[in-house]
């Protein structure tokens, strides 16, 4: 719902990029008056072109459009690669008016491979031509992000006045990723880029970077914010803060319930860890073993291979006083098996997990994460073919 | 093949541990003159009881017995569990005349289940009575081991006048680990607890450590290594460690193959980095990536997922002088695609991925891993129901 809030267009277009014949490139502008903007990147080190590129048109804390296209990274192609996203940000601003060192760009799709420019370029056209500001609008252009996601992701936060919308594909960020993430979020709040890139930076940790499906990280992953300022209305950071946590614990939640593959929703909490550091580095281990995983896939209260991860991770612990809890049923204790808890019914789609690393330290942390699936390896070993 | 060495019997049993009714207790016995021994445990926080116990036993260089189970663990099982540990070694010095400070354990299986205390006690006595030194009794051990594993795995190296047999269940070790690991290596050769302590630690790293199927690690991992020295012949230290690196490779090799799930066996070179440690991270980061790992399930060689792996390692690299090779084809050279890249023909059984982090540094590791495939979720979804 990125033209929800005052001042933004968006628009959509199939410009044959994806073999699927399915949209794959999409316009987000912002029509001011202002063009306050940040945003947040991969912490990969090998980066796609786009990534570069938007990096320098959001280093002075203006973006006035963002050109997406799926079906396509644009990542590691080289020199070429560089010239190919920079000439979709040139023909976006032959085709919008706007500056090309105003203009953020976003791929996602397939590694490696050179973009099809001629279908690109046209696709810019086609799309700079058939922008609006109706809700219509913004739908397609979260359709046409997509990638193996299986529906569009949109959020919407109404506040006094003004308003906060956003689209978002994909999983990933930072630490974790299945597919690229990309997220665009839109205000019609007055603000500055300072306090957008404050609040963007903390609610994305509390939100992305908390969601770690397979500890893949993508070349691609992008959450850009932009405020036109058209409400007239300027909110306090507080409001600002809570609005763009509120929208990306909206999105994030939408990644997490369409992660490739998924049929469970995990939340992982530990405690009792001397820092939250070492809690969240316990959590990321546990998230990531694929022996729990393929366990909760299989609805399987196996609380033993919980024990057996979070032994791994660089956390202070003490292995004789370890508790696990599932959906808040205690199934070990003192780190020996609870009466009854081979018994625990796993079988809803939401799975709520504690461990208590026993320290009696006041370190926690979380992260979300999800079952590891056939599904998952079906599209992931068939996705280039 | 742990019986071809003279000075050493073996035995199996079906004490009724495991459901499925197949042998689930063998005892490998050292007859001397000699008792030297050394061993290595995982490196989990949490480890089980008999690794608490076996610890102890070898801490003196010396073990006359090895009594194993598997269907169970007996971990995570508290003050019970390191009681039954204690008591099956007890039956076992009872039944054979050693001293139970001289005899270690080793379980498998299900963690956080007690032990069927009445049907390991029995099993003890039976396997007790029932030893041999001919190549079926070593067997017979071999198999009774064995959980997920679908073959028995042994080995055997003769030298001059002297031979070093062993044999091994499941994947793991330190690092990594799919299921419990263990392994037995029996010699008759005339050496010291601290030449085989040193024999041992190299040859681990060089092997079981090198493999990382999917990231976990075992409770139970344990290596442990007896010397007879009936054979009156004392090997130099590096004819010592040749023959443990010679049998440690061999049944390394196999547990990669019969690891669960398993359609590829997939061998991970980095180079061109600072550090031969920095070259492992990156190694071990690709070897536990699930989207490059399903890739390798479909035999597609999507080499950005490569790229988007190592590029999240703990190591130095140059993002834009990146190359990766599939059996030895390049098919990435400085970070982008090299011609014929995704026709490379990965549909046999072993894959190799040599990957050059291009700073020119002469740093260099490898680990083995393997594919993520349907069975593997299968496998592990459905362990402990």
């Amino acid at each position: 719902m990125i033209t929800a809030p005052a001042g933004f267009l968006a628009g959509a277009t199939t410009a044959g990029i994806k073999p699927s014949g399915k949209p794959d490139m999409a316009l987000v502008v912002n029509q001011g008056p202002n063009f306050d903007a940040a945003a947040v990147f991969t912490r990969n080190r090998v980066v796609a072109a786009p990534v570069k590129l938007s990096r320098e048109a959001v280093a002075d804390g203006t973006v006035q459009a963002v050109i997406y296209n799926s079906g396509n990274a644009n990542a590691c192609n080289g020199e070429q690669g560089d010239k190919d996203a920079a000439a979709i940000v040139e023909a976006t601003a032959e085709h919008t008016g706007i500056p090309a060192a105003n203009i953020a760009a976003c791929s996602t799709g397939l590694i490696g491979e050179l973009l099809p420019m001629d279908k690109a370029l046209a696709g810019v056209e086609v799309v700079a031509g058939d922008l609006g500001a109706d809700a219509a609008h913004g739908k397609s252009a979260a359709e046409a992000i997509m990638t193996t996601d299986t529906v569009a992701k949109e959020a919407l936060i109404e506040a006094e006045g003004w308003s906060m919308g956003a689209m978002g594909k994909g999983v990933g960020m930072m630490a974790p990723s299945l597919a690229t993430m990309l997220v665009c979020i839109t205000t019609d709040a007055v603000t500055s880029s300072e306090a957008l890139h404050s609040a963007l930076q903390a609610a994305s940790d509390q939100t992305f970077n908390t969601l770690d499906v397979d500890g893949s990280t993508s070349t691609n992953d992008t959450v850009i914010i932009m405020a036109s300022g058209a409400s007239g209305k300027e909110p306090s950071q507080e409001e600002l803060d809570a609005a763009v946590l509120a929208v990306c614990a909206d999105i994030a939640d939408q990644l997490q319930a369409d992660a490739e593959g998924v049929t469970k929703r995990v939340k992982i909490i530990v405690e009792g860890t001397a820092t939250d550091e070492q809690a969240l580095n316990a959590a990321r281990t546990l998230g990531r073993d694929n022996l729990f995983k393929c366990a909760m896939f299989g609805s399987d209260p196996n609380w033993g291979r919980v024990l057996a991860a979070v032994g791994m991770a660089d956390a202070e612990m003490d292995p004789d006083n370890i508790s696990v809890f599932f959906n808040d049923q205690a199934v070990c204790v003192g780190s020996t098996g609870a009466p009854g808890a081979r018994d625990v019914d796993l079988s809803g789609a939401d799975i709520d997990v504690r461990v208590d690393l026993g320290t009696g330290g006041t370190g926690t942390a979380f992260v979300r994460t999800t079952d590891l699936s056939h599904d998952y390896v079906e599209i992931n070993s068939a996705y280039s073919s």
